[in-house]
């Protein structure tokens, strides 16, 4: 179809600079936009038209009349939403459309089915997808929400039914404490996502959480590109996530695939999407959610698949059929994704700030970086502490564990506390090397970890001086050297 | 077998750290040699053990007793050549052997037969590999050759019997020329390998140089992992490295991978090795030389193949067998090589020093960089001009081409004048887009190139300084923008 020539990136930091470069790519013509607080950001540069957003540098990325209408201006065709911000705005997606703007996603209708937890539930029960016993509908009553977790019994949990990324969500685990965990529950809910509805459902002890890769067009054709194992999370956020699962039973595996892609197909659905799922220790498969937006962990599925899942997500949204049939799909070795937050894992992960003194990242073959840090760079406050994302691949589980640990070893960020040392630590951890991942390894592995005991570099400044030290006192000595 | 566990890299700058990269994921200790010239290398840094060689910086690297005896001392039990310098020296893979230290290459009779064109043509061709007719044996007298070059017809060249990298090479097109260039051709080759034999061979005009790596085992075991265009060359040096090749016929690619196969399964060879090729306008196959160590464009095949070439270089010296079976190999996508090298295009490409004052390469997805380079790094003017070699990947050719585009353009290296603008313009050539190409491309294209009439980074800073401007005038004025 090719009506997409331009296009406006509403994001910002790594995911901006990654579709600017898918665009250069496809030869269509990137625009970004920037708050105040980003004008030194890299993907400014690299795009070929930026235009600042002045005010407040949250609302820049999130105030949607502003974005169509600069769009408009600058005579783009298309938004890329990226992740976070607005990429799951159904209003959003349907501005763009009533605008006559191309919205680089899925529909408004998918958008909003998924973005409410309950009712995503339900329709994906109804397309054959096992979810997790609980309540259909969101609950604000808590005698009523406390009478449902006794009849689906404990280990529950309550979720804000409108919120995501950890936040209005607690763990009971027994009656007794039912009733303070969900006022905070709700509190939270309240507080981030101005709508304290929860619901409530079986919660699984120690599951995997896996998920299904899906790109699906506008004429039915649905592949999957296989799935990641996201398990390894600190407070319900993702830290590392692994393409493919390395201990994933091959059934159940075909099991996921074959459950998300039908899904997706019967309920229509277009555009790039991750189905999520937990996996228990029996191999019991429920569904937790969709995601309708390219994911944080796509560029795994990209190494391993060797498809570019935004250059395919801009085509589908331009109207092109799908380019790979699923048998055209091969899969080959594995790939791990570390996020480089600006973060202190030593003090409970609190945010960093600061600006990058010295920054010398790992290269060679099997790594890949999506940053847009750079030497010099000054790390906003404003925003998500996520400043890159380090990739490493190999053909086998083995090698790319050991892959993980040569870059990881390479990486040199210096200005403020990261945690790349962290995962050091973990590319190191036995069950990390044999691939026993559930979500609760993180929090029962931080304690044994030793953070801030090494420094790299610092070794190699004292090797370096003395090997100079060495030649210095040879010269001295005007001693001729002969081995 | 394992007998190797600690290695010393007998070279330097991007190849060394690729080796000890290597080293790191086979969990083996890599030991550094570095001249006075190259206190600075990252390659120095980033090994687990360093020596300095004092004294004259060429032969830190090329003196054999000096190197295997710090091998000895350092405890190592096996020394990688690289490229260049030592690594084709039979004599030095016959000191290892004799010094009870594994040389991490082919057997000495192996690199002494390859390293005589003449020997090697004689012994490739009763191995069934197709060659150049020419002379049989080195040729000093000038009478003789003269009346060999005639038997085999005009257009010959004269190349040393000794010699590589296109020095003692001369194109002879009448037999006018003859005597004039046969006397300069033997005067190089007596200069540059203290040897003036030459020989003679029919000159193949505007053919494509196609190679196929291969990798053997002590076994009998010979793989090869598809082939490489190097046809875009300065001087008969490799600029741009290609696999697959974008335009050879399949029968040919076959029969090329079943001639190389076969050969150094016949001639009983062991380690990784290029056989080269020149394919003719009409797909004729001529047998130019085998390359006996690993080479300069071994990424690419890594990429297209999946298998770490240095990585099985290091099993097999260690009695490792071979780990993939031909038919276990798949092949994937295209990758393109540029060598970033200090010189300057404009100036007949004359080698350039200085120190790297900005340095910001490009990543992303199908992105590998290979380099020892970082921002402050000070080229020495002792060695080889190339710093680094970019490799891009893509599914298809198209998308190689584009993505090679977008990595280029995102290199900033500034301190001295680079070939980086002459690769950005060879990816936007018609003839480079549609894979047309023979080893007299750069030759014929130089002209038509425009170097030194963009830069990229001053349109950036231009843009950013406007923005800014603008930004300044409106809180000058106290507005508030809303769009």
């Amino acid at each position: 179809m090719n009506k997409i020539s331009k296009v406006l990136i509403a994001n910002r930091g790594e995911i901006a600079l990654r579709i600017i470069r898918a665009c250069k790519e496809l030869e269509i013509t990137s625009v970004a936009i920037f708050s105040e607080a980003d004008v030194e950001g890299l993907w400014v540069r690299k795009a070929d038209e930026c235009y600042p957003i002045l005010g407040d540098v949250i609302q820049a990325y999130l105030n949607y009349e502003t974005i169509i209408s600069m769009a408009k201006k600058a005579n783009c065709d298309a938004i890329h939403p990226g992740y976070g911000f607005l990429s799951e705005n159904a209003d959003f997606a349907k501005a763009c459309e009533e605008n006559g703007i191309i919205f680089i996603g899925p529909k408004p209708e998918h958008i909003a089915l998924f973005g409410d937890k309950m009712a995503s539930k339900v329709a994906m029960k109804e397309v054959g997808v096992p979810i997790l016993e609980g309540t259909n509908e969101p609950i604000e009553d808590k005698k009523e929400a406390k009478k449902i977790a006794s009849q689906i019994g404990y280990p529950i949990i309550i979720k804000a039914a409108f919120g995501g990324g950890g936040r209005g969500m607690r763990i009971v685990r027994q009656e007794k404490e039912f009733d303070s965990m969900f006022d905070t529950a709700t509190n939270e809910a309240l507080k981030f996502f101005g709508n304290g509805q929860v619901f409530i459902e079986k919660y699984v002890e120690n599951p995997r959480h896996i998920e299904v890769q899906i790109i699906a067009d506008k004429y039915g054709n649905v592949v999957h590109l296989g799935e990641r194992d996201c398990s390894i999370q600190r407070r319900h956020q993702k830290v590392i996530e692994i393409s493919p699962s390395p201990r994933l039973n091959q059934e159940v595996r075909k099991e996921l695939y074959r459950i998300a892609t039908k899904a997706m197909f019967k309920l229509g659905y277009e555009s790039v999407g991750t189905v999520e799922f937990l996996v228990d220790e029996n191999d019991n498969i429920f569904f937790i959610e969709m995601n309708t937006r390219v994911q944080v962990e796509h560029p795994v599925t990209e190494i391993t698949s060797g498809i570019d899942i935004i250059q395919r997500m801009i085509e589908i949204a331009d109207g092109d059929k799908m380019k790979y049939m699923q048998e055209e799909i091969n899969f080959r070795g594995y790939a791990i994704e570390f996020r480089i937050n600006a973060e202190n894992p030593q003090k409970n992960f609190m945010p960093s700030v600061g600006t990058i003194e010295k920054y010398l990242t790992p290269n060679g073959p099997g790594v890949r970086l999506d940053s847009a840090a750079y030497t010099g760079y000054k790390v906003p406050a404003n925003y998500d502490s996520m400043i890159g994302k380090l990739i490493v691949w190999a053909l086998d589980w083995e090698g790319t564990v050991k892959k993980a640990r040569r870059a990881l070893d390479e990486f040199v960020l210096e200005g403020f506390p990261t945690n790349i040392e962290l995962h050091r630590e973990i590319v190191r951890d036995e069950d990390f090397k044999e691939g026993n991942l559930t979500t609760s390894y993180l929090d029962t592995k931080m304690d044994k970890f030793k953070l801030g005991a090494k420094d790299h570099l610092k070794d190699e400044e004292k090797k370096m001086s003395k090997i100079m030290q060495f030649i210095k006192s040879i010269k001295s000595k005007n001693l001729k050297v002969r081995n």
